[in-house]
């Protein structure tokens, strides 16, 4: 049975941390998993987020950055995550339409209603059925998210890393803004072990999806 | 005085040989003009065209394209011809927004409404004051396309010259559309010597533009 989760939240998180452990639980329930991310999650969006991180292009439009978000976006849509939804997989992505009106909207001001149509332009049908947002303090979050990319540098993820705390801060806020407003996301708190918040996502999970899944052939 | 024009038409209608013609008179009573392009006209917009047509890209979604050509485009139009503009230059543009509908839409079938919505996207308020229209037969025209990139092997600018006869056809059926309802697109005669077609191109702008120029100091 085809569903959709996606990961929110500020950097460090947990984003990636609990995304692998949902998948792995998921699939020892017997489910179909595909787990993927954004910006990226194939060729050419990783082509286009390199144009987007090209340290040459400082002086990109505002408008020309939200237009190849969502052109990425629309590929990985069209090439990874329609495929298997179609499939009857359970997609888990890590960051969706909501990081986009997190970070570009409330944390740089970009007009929400301009990123609310790029997100529909890019996606189509292919809505979340279910928003996990782990909501945890920014401050720490940046200091967990820093210390990773120190041990593991290939996996230097965060763009916004050198944002400032009033940046991290406006994200996070919005964040819960959103959530206020739409019923398919939910904030789950991301403070604690590691396990605990496992065991808060399995809860709203399970809360969404019929578990255990159908048996297999 | 700021004044935006584009050149539209099939391949080979002659768009590039007189969009030079018309700046070099234009320059010669006084005007200061700025000639540019799409796709392309600026280092970031040219990243995203290799991206559109890397041949290992075959798998773009349709909606993923659209979206690229509307990022190019507003960054072209922010970084080159908003700034031409501002500055009271005469903006002399080889293909733009109508060449989308004509092309993608009318060419390829997708939305006219979806490929509006991306231009007025990415253009904003820097719509053309007057669109010149080349019209021109589309076989002698992609012959007359195809000897030139024999002969100048650099300028191949033809991404389209590979499409079949109908192809070109319901391309140029559709620029005549796009005309009929928009009185800021003049069609133009393309056929007969470079010289003709450049007189019938200065007597067009001239119903609209102030000639000769105002004194310069
Ligand atoms: N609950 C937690 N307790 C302690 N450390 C954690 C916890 N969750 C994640 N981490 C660690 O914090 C860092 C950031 O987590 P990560 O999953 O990469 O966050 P995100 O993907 O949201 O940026 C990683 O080094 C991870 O091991
Ligand atoms: N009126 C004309 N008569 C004969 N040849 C022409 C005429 N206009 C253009 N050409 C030639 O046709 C070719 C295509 O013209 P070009 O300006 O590159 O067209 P476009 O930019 O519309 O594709 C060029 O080699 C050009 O020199
Ligand atoms: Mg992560
Ligand atoms: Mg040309």
């Amino acid at each position: 049975m085809a569903f959709f989760i996606t990961l929110e939240g500020v950097e460090g998180s947990g984003k990636t941390t609990q995304a692998e452990l949902l998948s792995i639980w998921l699939e020892s329930n017997g489910y179909e998993v595909l787990r993927t991310r954004e910006p990226g999650g194939c060729l050419i969006a990783d082509r286009i987020r390199a144009i987007l991180l090209d340290p040459a292009h400082q002086g990109m439009a505002a408008d020309a950055e939200l237009l190849l978000y969502a052109a990425a976006r629309a590929q990985h849509v069209a090439e990874v995550i329609r495929p298997a939804l179609a499939r009857g997989q359970i997609v888990i992505c890590d960051r969706y339409t909501a990081a986009t009106l997190a970070y570009q909207g409330y944390g740089r001001g970009l007009d929400l209603d301009l990123i609310r149509t790029m997100n529909k332009l890019a996606v189509g049908t292919a809505r979340p059925d279910l928003t996990l947002l782990l909501d945890y303090p920014t401050t720490a979050g940046v200091a967990r998210a820093r210390q990773r990319n120190r041990v593991n540098k290939g996996e230097n993820e965060g763009r916004f890393e050198a944002e400032d705390e009033d940046f991290h801060n406006r994200v996070r806020d919005g964040y819960l803004q959103l959530a206020a407003e739409d019923k398919s996301i939910s904030v789950i708190d991301a403070r604690g072990s590691i396990e605990e918040v496992q065991m808060r996502l399995r809860q709203a999970l399970n809360r969404r999806l019929p578990l255990p899944a159908p048996d297999r052939p």
